[in-house]
């Protein structure tokens, strides 16, 4: 099918999805949720051509993890489609209503986006999720994953679209791109008018072509170079446990934390004991001047240090003259994802929070939290690091724009 | 001064306009609106040379009205910065918290969105009414006018600025651009990194163009092909009026209607009543052919036709079978901006508002009160048409966006 008519067929199904009921999308959901376990040995077998296709490749091994699927992932994908059906619907909400003093009732109205294109890499999990959410969210999707999985996510396609016959959404409201050549890829970022909103998920290369490339609106999502900052008062005996549970507890993950700055007045009574904590935990340390001086056999790290997501069990430490350089070096070197503040004092967490441009600022907790599930949205399409439409986790409410809507009783304009 | 340059001062002021209070920000709103009323001879003197020189170029009078100025023009300029001072300071504002069962509070706060790039035509007042909406959102703003009007706009661009010392705010939160050459306009539109939003106010071609051109977000706006449907059971007499008002109040606004749509039971009875009234308001009258057999002096109206907007006194005239050929119609040929309904049935009214994919979506009103100030917003920067980040009027709010805060008490992820 060519990119124009996959596109027309996504547009269609969004047309009658955007008039579906909570109940009639979530029963689809649940037949979704059904399908995929009742044909997870054809899910696998596509799956296994996918890893011994990777595998006799080369690919690295926790590049295989995020792809290889067994049956438990499986049923991890149907049980995130049943938690989407339960999350409250959020299309035709009315967000509120006001009167003007000529008597016109006003009011704003929840309205699905339309269409969302998602650009992924090689995790066959993000079509199922991203399905369930566009779905529930009332928006069709098209999805492009990358080659390396692209027989599971096509099995995974197939299998969703077929539990929607009968069910009143539109098999079209789902579509997996067959294609794996870049240039289909670059068409599909091109389709202006066609997609309301592209998502790319995975690492920092593909959101970078994506934002080079489309030509439709984007929301930037996930690369994510976290800090956490302890201040001088801060309480040392529960920054050590938040600092290795934001590094070590899963370090591929983009709110994994990748620096650490220390007050210069704690940083020789507090390194030793974190930094043991944390090479306990597998960390490489590497170190500004300051801090290789009082662990001397710490790396020095580089000005590129500073920029990178390690996404790895390794950490660069910096020692700080206070909390005005700890804001200004976040503020230069982070993604404006997720950063943390260890301190006892409001005025000193509420200053950093206001002045530390990111989408999630903790204040005495693990950076770890940024996350649509355990921020209590429920499960997401990704996390915007950009200003515009949506920031931080993104979950069904975030894939909706609004309506005006406006009651009168014959009022004209004076 | 570069571009670089400029957007590099810009973005240093967004960052110190983002963490004052909205006392100094309302303080220094009203110098600049002070400053207008004290500097008005030098901003008519300015002025003078652009409108002469239009006129000597065979500017069109409709054209010369929106570029010329006069006192009362420039105190209506300075009466809206002072009601962007008197409306609430969106800056701050906590939206929502809520607390999950490990403990955490997390809420979401409202920030600027930093650096607002406005690319606009030859109305003047444009270059202050953007200037006091983004400085009380806490945004820093780059305009570039169009060449008409450049003496104007670098004239009251320096008195804005000028005001701003000793404020608080940076002089540099207000910048025009000085040169009027279309590479630079291309440049401004590029500046992905320094822009976090670009607003296009103007025509049809300027926003084409900058939708075309731009590499940094930006906002569509304004284009509106506006339609009011007349159901069979809509209380006639209250119709006239509210589709000559929609028409002929002000032909040339974006929420003038452009279509009028007639239900075919009714179109007999009603279509020469309506007619009349229009004509008695100056509007050329275009009809499909069902119009054309009832008003057999109106012009016949063509494809094209459906998709234009005139901006001018003329609206074009078809007769529909049903509520769904008129959503259908309105879907198929409409700009997305604003649409009535005229009917006394609750469920025809509803269906109308959810089917029909545009921003304002009106019942039993004319479609004219699409504006910021009739909406009860405030001033308005433009009415996005788009779905992503903003529909509808924007005002101070919609400048804004959000982060989350997160408050712990040593919080780690299990």
């Amino acid at each position: 099918m060519s990119m124009l008519e996959t596109c027309k067929r996504a547009r269609a199904a969004s047309v009658k999805l955007a008039q579906l009921s909570a109940d009639v999308k979530n029963a689809a959901l649940c037949r979704m949720a059904n399908a995929l376990e009742a044909n997870v040995d054809r899910i696998l077998a596509a799956n296994k051509e996918d890893a011994e296709a990777a595998k006799a490749r080369g690919m690295k091994l926790a590049m295989l993890d995020r792809l290889a699927l067994d049956k438990k992932k499986v049923e991890n994908m149907a049980r995130c489609i049943r938690e989407v059906s339960a999350l409250p619907d959020p299309v035709g909400e009315i967000v509120k209503t006001w009167t003007r003093p000529n008597g016109l009732i006003i009011g704003i109205m929840r309205v699905p986006l339309g269409v969302i294109g998602v650009i992924y890499e090689s995790r066959p999990d993000v079509t199922s999720d991203s399905s369930a959410i566009c779905i529930k969210s009332g928006n069709a999707v098209i999805l492009r994953g990358g080659s390396d999985a692209i027989n599971s996510n096509l099995a995974i396609g197939s299998v969703l679209r077929d539990a929607l016959a009968g069910t009143g959404v539109p098999e079209d409201a789902i579509q997996v791109i067959t294609s794996t050549d870049r240039s289909v890829a670059e068409e599909f970022m091109g389709m202006r008018g066609y997609i309301d909103v592209l998502v790319p998920r995975g690492g920092a290369d593909l959101i970078h072509t994506v934002l080079e490339k489309a030509k439709v609106p984007v929301i930037e999502t996930g690369l994510g170079n976290c800090h956490i900052y302890v201040e001088e008062d801060a309480d040392l005996e529960k920054a050590v446990p938040i600092i290795v549970n934001a590094k070590c507890q899963r370090p591929g993950t983009c709110n994994a934390v990748e620096k650490l700055l220390v007050h210069r007045n704690i940083a020789e009574a507090f390194l030793p004991t974190a930094v043991a904590a944390l090479r306990k935990g597998g960390v490489e340390i590497r170190g500004d001047e300051a801090t290789v001086k009082i662990i001397p056999d710490a790396k020095h790290a580089t000005e590129q240090d500073w920029y990178t997501e390690y996404s790895d069990f390794i950490i660069a430490i910096k020692v700080v003259q206070n909390l005005d350089e700890a804001i200004a070096h976040i503020n230069k070197y982070g993604t404006k994802h997720s950063d943390s503040i260890l301190t006892k004092d409001f005025d000193k967490a509420m200053k950093f929070i206001r002045q530390v441009d990111s989408a999630a600022v903790y204040w005495n907790a693990s950076t770890r939290f940024t996350d649509g599930n355990q921020f209590g949205l429920g499960a997401e399409i990704g996390i915007s690091t950009q200003k515009l439409h949506a920031r931080g986790p993104m979950s069904v409410q975030h894939l909706t724009s609004t309506k005006y809507f406006i009651f009168g009783s014959g009022q004209i304009r004076k």
